[in-house]
């Protein structure tokens, strides 16, 4: 019996875009079909060449989404193009409209109801009339702060709280999240960043809603801090270099209320030279439970591998918009 | 919107049944309908009482399965009374054919194909037949070596191997436990255990098989071995004290063999005064990932926490025999 091979459109050729097109092309179970990108210095070019890959690859960068998805009639778009569910909606209910399941790295869509509950409908009803399903999902949100806390579960008699902390080295990864953090700014420019909406990592609010939906509990309230992470000696990464009392990153902090009481809480902080760097879970009940990810899991790579190994289970499951808790478990077979 | 409330009939009223039940009534979500054993001490009793409820809950043991699930009608049986399949496959059979989705503890039945094919394709084609789902769980086998590593594969980009570490301190457990374990026995005496059959944890060889099908890999060869722990001094527990030189426990080694290569390593070490105690999961690759679990999950109250978990998740499911691989994700939801 030969495995199925999964054709897919990769929409969307940033960092993640093009690592999701790397890991997909050392795969026999994955075939890139097309590529879409807006980026005038992408379209025209081939994904192969434009992924460093040293060869071609035979599919050509364009701009035309509708006329790219009708050409190819892939099994699945893999979408990353952006953070924010109504900014993606056009190209999400483009896909969808063109009869195309889609995974998306989309964080808002990793559980659209917590922010969008309009538009979360009006893809739930579109994507089961055109027969596809839809998933948001990523490292963070996605996995660590909110799938891998409630597959934890599973294996308790009782959660009151569920606690996740996940510290980032932000000095291994590449230069834009470096500089999304504000790395090398002045409190006051990282103010700023923060009210120009740029330097907050978005997702915290969807792990949360997801969250409390996997545990069948009712978020009262939700409220997030953003603060700055303070070099406090001279720090030099490949990029950057951060006097003292610069800023180094950032410390995020998500709590959301559940009958009166803080249930749960999800703290972020990526900075550099981070060290220990770690993810850790914590479910609170009458006897508590912990689980360690050493290092953490680099959120790159995690992100592609767990939006690629997803294709497979969205591929088949019965239409609709869903989450990663309604899904078979993801798993990297290949 | 009020939640379901998922009928119950316990089949089988052992350390693990009475946890089972001692937990369903702690959660409005279930109902504990009926219960089966054939222990003379037990049958007739109340089940509050049998338990040490100190009071009843109107459930009287009795000994006709049959009788018992045709009056009660349960949503789901919840099964432990084994770990061997050929041994409990009569009872489970019933259960199917009595109409009943089932959660088994029993370990065989978390991969039924890896050592008795035959049968799990009889209950797979009953289970189909009369529109029920089977499912067996556990945490060892279940989760902690096959569906935790499955899981956590999901971030991974490829994986070339799965090394899986138990680490129990069997001193924290119940004495058959720590009997069972030999503690206190020559290294002769463990021998002859070892040759019974009564020492060796049954599991091993499931996990291997589950890992393997959920990462798409073919096991060409599978190996056990089991040797005693000895104790390097005086080990006193509530149930037993072991000298120097004696058996204080079992390290069992499964592994099993992909294209010529030992590419899943299990290894359980489950002792007295183990310390640290702890389950690692380490997914080898381009990029290796570990996932610790300090203290390791303590295995009767994990379990009895998926099995309860996984209820919803089998009711729900389309009929047949299914493995933790096949459901969406089992939560703590309650």
């Amino acid at each position: 019996m030969s495995e199925p091979v999964y054709r897919i459109v990769q929409f969307g050729l940033g960092p993640i875009g093009q690592e999701l097109v790397r890991l997909a092309i050392e795969r026999r179970s994955y075939k890139i079909v097309g590529a879409i990108d807006i980026d005038p210095a992408k379209v025209g070019r081939d994904v192969g060449e434009l992924i460093g890959l040293g060869r071609p690859i035979g599919v050509v960068v364009r701009a035309d989404a509708e006329a790219t998805l009708a050409e190819t009639r892939p099994d699945c778009v893999l979408h990353a193009t952006g953070s924010y569910l109504d900014r993606v909606f056009p190209q999400l209910e483009l896909a969808v409209r063109m009869g195309c399941n889609v995974v998306s790295t989309c964080e808002e869509l990793v559980f659209p109801a917590a922010g969008h509950p309009d538009l979360a409908a009006r893809l739930n009803a579109l994507a089961r009339e055109r027969g596809v399903t839809v998933l948001g999902t990523g490292v963070n949100p996605g996995y660590v702060m909110d799938t891998l806390p409630l597959f934890f579960s599973g294996v308790a008699q009782a959660v009151t709280a569920v606690r996740v902390e996940r510290i980032q080295n932000a000095s291994t990864r590449r230069k834009p999240l470096q500089e999304k953090i504000g790395s090398g700014k002045t409190v006051e420019e990282f103010q700023q960043l923060v009210a120009a909406g740029t330097v907050r990592h978005v997702g915290l609010r969807e792990s949360a809603y997801l969250l409390a939906a996997g545990l069948g509990w009712t978020i009262e309230h939700y409220e997030e801090r953003i603060e700055p992470v303070l070099a406090e000696r001279r720090i030099m990464t490949q990029y950057f270099t951060v006097e003292p009392g610069r800023v180094c990153g950032v410390d995020q902090l998500g709590r959301a209320f559940v009958a009166g009481e803080e249930r749960i809480t999800l703290h972020l902080r990526m900075y550099l030279d981070a060290d220990p760097a770690y993810d850790r879970v914590r479910l609170e009940g009458p006897t508590s439970l912990e689980l360690v990810i050493p290092g953490g899991l680099q959120g790159d790579r995690a992100t592609t591998a767990i939006a690629l190994n997803a294709v497979p289970r969205v591929v088949e499951h019965a239409p609709g918009l869903v989450t990663m808790v309604d899904l078979p478990l993801v798993t990297a077979r290949h």
